[in-house]
């Protein structure tokens, strides 16, 4: 009989909860109108997206719930936050962010510095992939226009004190904002209780749909759109609303709040069980990132000397999704830049795999993957010429034979 | 027993066709990964994809499926085309476009002109909505970056002659772009038998779903992301790719083209038997715009001194939607941008109706805005100071009495 598939690569996207889908479904084929229209058709949609502005308002601690602008998802949310902080904050043509951010800020930022459209500052992070911040403290200065620096890292988990660099960013008259795509629903947020700016996050990475996210812009900011048109989201961004995604997210939204306990308990549980199972059963392995202070649901594990990519065929053949590096910048040879950041060795950043959960993982997930794990590990390290060399020294002990 | 509500606001946006909805629903909950991971949930998506692309391209008539790149929708598209070909064509700093264009063309060009970015010619209509050819070859030069003309207007159906135009923009060698929003699965289309280089389309106008449309990029033509981050879209639109969007819209594409004949031939009947209706039971009525060369769905009814926002509401009293101007721009007092444009007088601007059809309407619905219009029609027009006046001078002789 063959072994149900596991999934444990919800970092990279989450399955879509059936209840989500579920609310969205009337706004394709039923209540259909388009929401900027005069007629019943149009209003009657009205009164779902102000519930779903408000289910997702809830969720951020956001004061008002006009300070989320929707958008297609987390990757237009970091450009307009950034490109709107330039041309708003005059006087102001730096950008301060992270060696370890997701590629919608890096490969933005590269192209503003390459472009001579801004002066970019990238923070670097020590060897657990903290923030340094006494080199963020110096990059602070009277040019900044904004700092972009993640709430929590995609690949380890690792979490950033954003509440902290946001009051450091404002004592230099900078603006913060915050890509904050794999910490909503994960980890409680509080935002009005915080400085924080801005704030992106995307539908799909909790249980909501593809295709919409939203940019947290605390009122009294002030933004220029990246999309120009039509009066939609207060003249903030144009284009006719995705009701059905609007709502999804809502509801995700919601119910990301109902499950967020569970997350912090259960779900963290069962990442800390398959994480001690892989780094007991498996020599020369280690967790990567900053285990004390990261989202419950992600672990972040280097296996020494092989490769990832060859890791991942071999747990796809056993029907174990999970990833190395980004989704986004998956097909490139090169080690995670998260991890080079992080100055994790180059044959162990090879070969590390992020397992990411979710609240629809179980125990029976856990015990699946530490049934193969180590069979596949030692399979490839018998391949791999680096590990030979060692085991010829004598350098290996391997536990797990 | 009430009536049946009538939908003739199908320019505003379509209902979401139900076999649409079925195509996208296993990519929810069920095929749910992310296309650009490396394990089985991402790559099962790829394929999907891969066939929506070329539904899409079939509708389009285009060359290469790569000529599609996925956006959040027309807005977007249109920014994206305008924006690319200024910084892509070096030397060239204007834009052509004309005085009836959708506000996501109309809102960046004055944008662009308003911050110096761009200088920007606005070519007029004549009284049918036509373009002046004269003032758009004289307005072409040496520093046209980009034209940008749509296809066929969204208030009036008024179809622009997009392969003649751009075969005159390639000569003064600027770019051409068009916003074929109201035009794609309404008309057919072959573009690789012109010389458009880059298109505009919204999954939500022909019955797929909000929140995804495209850009088509000729093959050669260089293109600057608007939105960057992952390589999504070989590069050229980062973020996640919105898997069932795409594959709804693919699927739209492939009915549109299923439909097409019934578009030209009982659509545009039943449009015509609405419009004559209306001409013939209303005195002081006229369509609007170049009946002679429309899209096949489309009528826009002037009905003289009274205020269109009226007429909606009484009509929706009844069940009944359309719009007056676009629905990205209502709530505005004032009457619409292209009827103003073509000169139409401001009096019966004001009163101007569209009824836009789709495949989904009948000749019930074309019976029942025919048997309310008139008496909302006297009505109004009893209480219309405007129309009083006139009726004392003794210049009307109302034939719907």
């Amino acid at each position: 009989m063959a072994n149900d598939p596991v999934y444990l690569d919800n970092n990279a996207t989450t399955r879509c909860d059936p209840r989500v889908v579920e609310a969205m479904m009337p706004y394709f084929s039923e209540q259909f109108g388009n929401a900027s229209s005069m007629h019943a058709f149009g209003s009657e949609v009205g009164g779902a997206l102000a519930k779903a502005r408000k289910q997702l308002q809830d969720l951020l601690g956001a004061e008002f719930d006009h300070e989320i602008v929707y958008t297609s998802g987390g990757t237009e949310a970091d450009n307009m936050a950034i490109l709107s902080a330039l041309e708003t904050q005059k006087g102001r043509d730096e950008v301060i962010t992270s060696a370890v951010e997701h590629p919608a800020v890096l490969s933005l930022v590269a192209h503003l510095e390459k472009t001579g459209q801004a002066r970019v500052h990238i923070i670097p992070v020590d060897a657990k992939g903290r923030l340094d911040m006494e080199a963020y403290r110096k990059a602070l200065g009277p040019r900044t226009a904004i700092v972009s620096i993640m709430w929590a890292n995609n690949e380890t988990g690792t979490i950033f004190p954003v509440a902290k660099l946001a009051e450091m960013a404002h004592e230099a008259g900078a603006l913060f904002h915050t890509d904050a795509v794999q910490a909503v629903g994960k980890i409680p947020m509080d935002l009005k209780a915080t400085e924080i700016d801005m704030l992106s996050l995307s539908g799909h990475k909790l249980h909501g749909p593809k295709g919409v996210g939203a940019l947290y812009v605390r009122k009294g900011v002030r933004l220029r759109p990246l999309v120009r048109g039509g009066h939609q989201e207060r003249g903030r961004r144009a284009g006719t609303e995705n009701a059905p995604g609007i709502i999804g997210l809502g509801r995700a939204a919601e119910l990301a709040g109902e499950y967020m306990a569970e997350e912090q308990t259960r779900v963290a549980a069962l990442r800390d069980r398959l994480e001690e199972g892989l780094l007991g059963a498996i020599s020369h392995s280690f967790a990567t990132g900053d285990v004390e202070n990261r989202l419950p649901n992600t672990a972040n594990v280097a296996f020494e000397y092989i490769e990832g990519e060859a890791i991942l065929l071999l747990m796809n053949r056993e029907g174990i999704a999970a990833s190395s590096g980004s989704a986004c910048t998956s097909g490139s040879l090169e080690p995670s830049h998260v991890l080079r950041a992080m100055n994790v060795p180059y044959t162990a950043a090879h070969g590390a795999i992020r397992f990411s959960f979710s609240r629809e993982n179980t125990q029976a997930d856990v015990d699946r993957v530490l049934e193969v794990m180590p069979q596949i590990i030692v399979r490839l390290r018998d391949m791999s010429p680096f590990w030979r060399e060692r085991e010829k020294e004598g350098a290996f002990n391997p536990t797990y034979a």
